[in-house]
């Protein structure tokens, strides 16, 4: 669809940058599909662990990976996804761990294939755990696999408590559910236990945690999640 | 391209629900620019000014809307796009003005033929300004004209003020910028000269607004400029 985005239109496929051999008979998220298998091997070599983190622009995902960064250090990488700008890669950098920033030039989510890529860019001798902050979206991401483990979302408190149901295609395929900017609760009715509820109605073994990188609040927990202890 | 969103992915072209013809020359985005074209002959047989809003998920729309329809009321008409519920729908048409909901079914974006389809649900006689929320995402809304008039942007306080460079595909086409949640100023590192700069950096003619539903600022200068005043 969204040309503007460069994501895999049929405008672009019928035009594309680069010579591209298409089987007509082979829908698009099945090349992805191969591709994610490429990167779980990959990763299975390593022995890391890889989250595929989701949410809205803006709930918190680049704060929360410097929060873990400065936990970790060298034991946590980062791949970002960003329509424009490096900003988040710098930001994760300076706080202490790996960080590539893959610039999707306005594509609406991660595809394996360009997360493969920067995969080679990173040292992972000494990781643990991979984090790829997605493009800020809680549609289109949640279609491609990049090969991750598991799949978090992050859902920051001043979107509101009725999100879950409003954009059930990613609350249905998550392992754990990360409340954000919990600091904000006395100012806001947001009320956690409703997110939950709806987020446990379509995925009844979804992990809930709730964290405030401001307070420091919820990141020991969020850590054993998400390296898988 | 996303599968789930049943967006115009070449899978879903390949296998449609409905027998469709496609011209392989003509470019998804040129059968939508149609249907808008003829959504903008409609808007000005009713000599109704159309305004498409557009925000990621969370950022007040719907909650602007309420406080819009209670002061316009039977002069304002909503369309409300979801991937799924119609609870914004029902909650601004318990605000006071006419609403209807365009559920997506898990696209990430309203086109042009569906908002046609629900102009025809709406009585237009009384109406001023009908506003179409958008299906809260801040990348594939910007590519789809829908016949409006002008686009406008939702940016709420807590998703930071680095978000404009970071999504410019629908910060350079807007004609209003809106800042959003003000009232949280005091609780969050949000610059809004900054948000603003970097919006006029993208579309120097831009207007910036600031608003708080909660404290009831900036409604009055709003509506004067979403009635084109």
């Amino acid at each position: 669809m969204c040309e503007e985005c460069g994501c895999e239109s049929p405008k672009r496929i019928l035009m594309p940058k680069r010579p591209v051999k298409l089987d007509l008979n082979q829908p698009v998220l099945q090349v992805n599909q191969d591709h994610a298998q490429k990167n779980r091997e990959l990763f299975a070599r390593h022995g890391v662990r890889v989250i595929n983190l989701i949410s809205s622009p803006g709930s918190g995902k680049t704060t929360l990976l410097q929060a873990l960064a400065k936990r970790l250090g060298p034991r946590m990488a980062v791949i970002v996804g960003d329509l424009q700008t490096d900003r988040d890669a710098v930001r994760i950098r300076e706080a202490g761990c790996q960080a590539v920033q893959i610039e999707t030039q306005g594509a609406c989510h991660l595809d394996a294939q360009s997360v493969g890529e920067q995969i080679e860019r990173l040292d992972l001798s000494q990781v643990e755990l991979l984090v790829i902050e997605n493009v800020g979206n809680l549609v289109c991401p949640a279609s491609y696999d990049l090969g991750e483990h598991e799949k978090v979302a992050l859902l920051s408190t001043p979107e509101g408590d009725d999100k879950v149901l409003k954009y059930p295609s990613i609350f249905c395929r998550i392992s754990t559910l990360v409340i954000t900017k919990t600091d904000l609760f006395p100012y806001l009715d947001f009320n956690p236990v409703r997110a939950e509820e709806e987020c446990r109605s379509l995925t009844p073994q979804v992990v809930c945690l709730r964290v405030s990188v401001k307070e420091g609040t919820g990141l020991e927990a969020l850590e054993a999640r998400l390296l898988g202890r």
